[in-house]
């Protein structure tokens, strides 16, 4: 049995979103036990009652407004720091919340806790690309780490190579390091660094330095990147297409009867397309390097976004990824 | 008289797409003079003879493989640096080339020179929003520099406003700093101490931390950031954009009748939209910092790319930016 602790009121819809995609859950995969945190009042309204889902009551919220560490150190009994206690003393497996991102990025550092010999955990969202040979597309860092060593690129691509591999089941991953340019010597001091170090490893599918025009094409499994470089990259990649489809839309929209009327025979084709651009599918960004796996789903988080997550977590941990981690790092 | 010296053989589509270009500038504004640097023979082919288009023969070529300071050491009587040459000699008001981008940066480092005081210049591409009341963003540094310092960003910061207020008449410039999340006290050490070397400016409409998600919105008119996360932003909009669009092409033209029937009834509009887009409208990239202005056009310029970066680079000229930047940081 797989046990998730997840975060019940954390996110724009919780506690609903949560414990509805909860239900869904464990209607849907016999080998999983969830762990709610949070009011029980407000959880238990939205449950359907089951032997495998437990609710465990505590009296704090961690807020969106909240400075994480400072969160994390004082609300002893927020459903954020409750449930990562009880990942870390091995009473569930993984951690889920679509709370506070810097919250949760410090409750798995400060409180789950580094694998030995890791310095820096990273935060690993999985990006759908517009190729069908290749869907999907890692970036790690993503925004754990505003400021990294090029040995924390180079444990990085250890890391989300074991994921790709274990999780997303990818052959021989082709890892590239994000850079300002595709030939050996470009970047900035961590970088050629980090290219170095990441060319000396075993069993490692390096393929060099990749650009950012390259992340949605398919042409890489894994891009490796510092976490204010990998924060910028993601939201410019999710801003750019909210506002190239919104455009879109506005046009079809606000056009003249002819536009219209072949909006509405393109619709159902376009939703197909769009929809396998939609992340939540893809479920939450794994932080790794930690001593269990802890999912961020986004959060606008709907019901679905967090079944996909809790799909996520338990194909996670029984994938190994974590003990893949451990034993490479140490041995 | 506006004197613009063109690197005739730099690009794909040269020489023939920048003689077009500057035969229809020529035709267009009477203030200016060409001065065209490549092979003769080659150029004249496409000329369309007037007074004031000249054109200066040149024996080699930078070439896209070309490392970028070796080029501009070495090719001594290539169109690039003959070019930028004779701007340093003050024979050209500005320089514009759609080749090599790291070469043209370097001869506007070290052929042209920077303004005194300046410690870096900064690429600055204009970038198309999706809003109409705003329909323009400036990205400060793109990509001249891979590593900078605090001091840096706020020199980009002067220089950009100078830019946004003269050349593209923007009255009250809102300048953001890209970060990865906009509260004060975001990022890394730079980000932290620019934050606070820019809060001090005078007469600087800074409106804080930006993130990358709202660069296309029109919240912004100026986005200062260095020239690594800089180039992974524009390479990432690029990228997105041509992914987001080619996907849309696809799904129209790989659909059913219905949405082939769809697809022909909304193609002037969608093509009405998306030309906004078009980012070749907006000319080219400035190296701004240097002691005239250098313009980067794409290397995939048509003649209309081409013209419009003439364009730009004139206004540049007469908008005195260059000059602008001399008095604020000389004296």
């Amino acid at each position: 049995m797989i046990t998730i602790a997840i975060d019940a009121m954390g996110g724009d819809n919780a506690p609903k979103a949560i414990v509805d995609g909860a239900n869904l859950a464990i209607k849907t995969f016999n080998d999983i036990q969830i762990n709610l945190y949070g009011d029980s009042e407000s959880i238990e309204q939205y449950l359907v009652k089951d032997d495998r889902i437990k609710v465990i009551h505590t009296t704090e919220i961690v807020t969106g407004e909240d400075e994480p560490v400072r969160a994390i150190r004082r609300k002893k009994d927020s459903s954020m720091v409750v449930a990562a206690r009880d990942v870390k003393e091995g009473k569930a497996d993984a951690l889920l919340s679509a709370g506070n991102t810097g919250a949760l990025l410090t409750a798995g550092l400060l409180v789950v806790g580094r694998i030995k010999n890791i310095d820096r955990p990273g935060l690993m969202p999985i990006i759908p690309t517009v190729s069908k040979e290749s869907p999907q597309v890692i970036l790690m860092d993503a925004g754990a780490n505003a400021e990294v060593k090029p040995v924390n690129l180079e444990q990085f691509t250890v890391l989300a190579n074991f994921y790709a591999k274990n999780v997303l089941n990818v052959e021989n991953p082709r890892i590239g390091l994000l850079n300002n340019g595709t030939e050996e010597g470009k970047g900035n001091s961590i970088t050629k660094e980090a290219f170095d170090l990441m060319k000396q490893l075993d069993d490692i599918n390096f393929i060099g330095n990749v650009e950012a025009k390259s992340i949605l094409t398919g042409e890489v499994d894994i891009v490796i990147t510092d976490g204010f470089t990998g924060n910028a990259v993601l939201k410019t990649l999710e801003g750019t297409v909210k506002s190239i489809v919104g455009l879109l839309l506005d046009t079809l929209k606000n056009s003249g009867l002819k536009t219209k009327i072949g909006a509405g025979l393109i619709k159902d084709s376009l939703k197909e397309t769009f929809n396998n651009l939609d992340d939540t599918k893809q479920g939450g960004a794994v932080l790794l390097g930690v001593k269990s796996p802890v999912i961020k789903a986004h959060g606008s988080s709907n019901d679905e976004a967090i079944f996909n997550a809790i799909r996520q977590a338990r194909t996670v941990v029984s994938a190994g990824v974590v003990q893949d981690a451990v034993n490479y790092f140490e041995n």
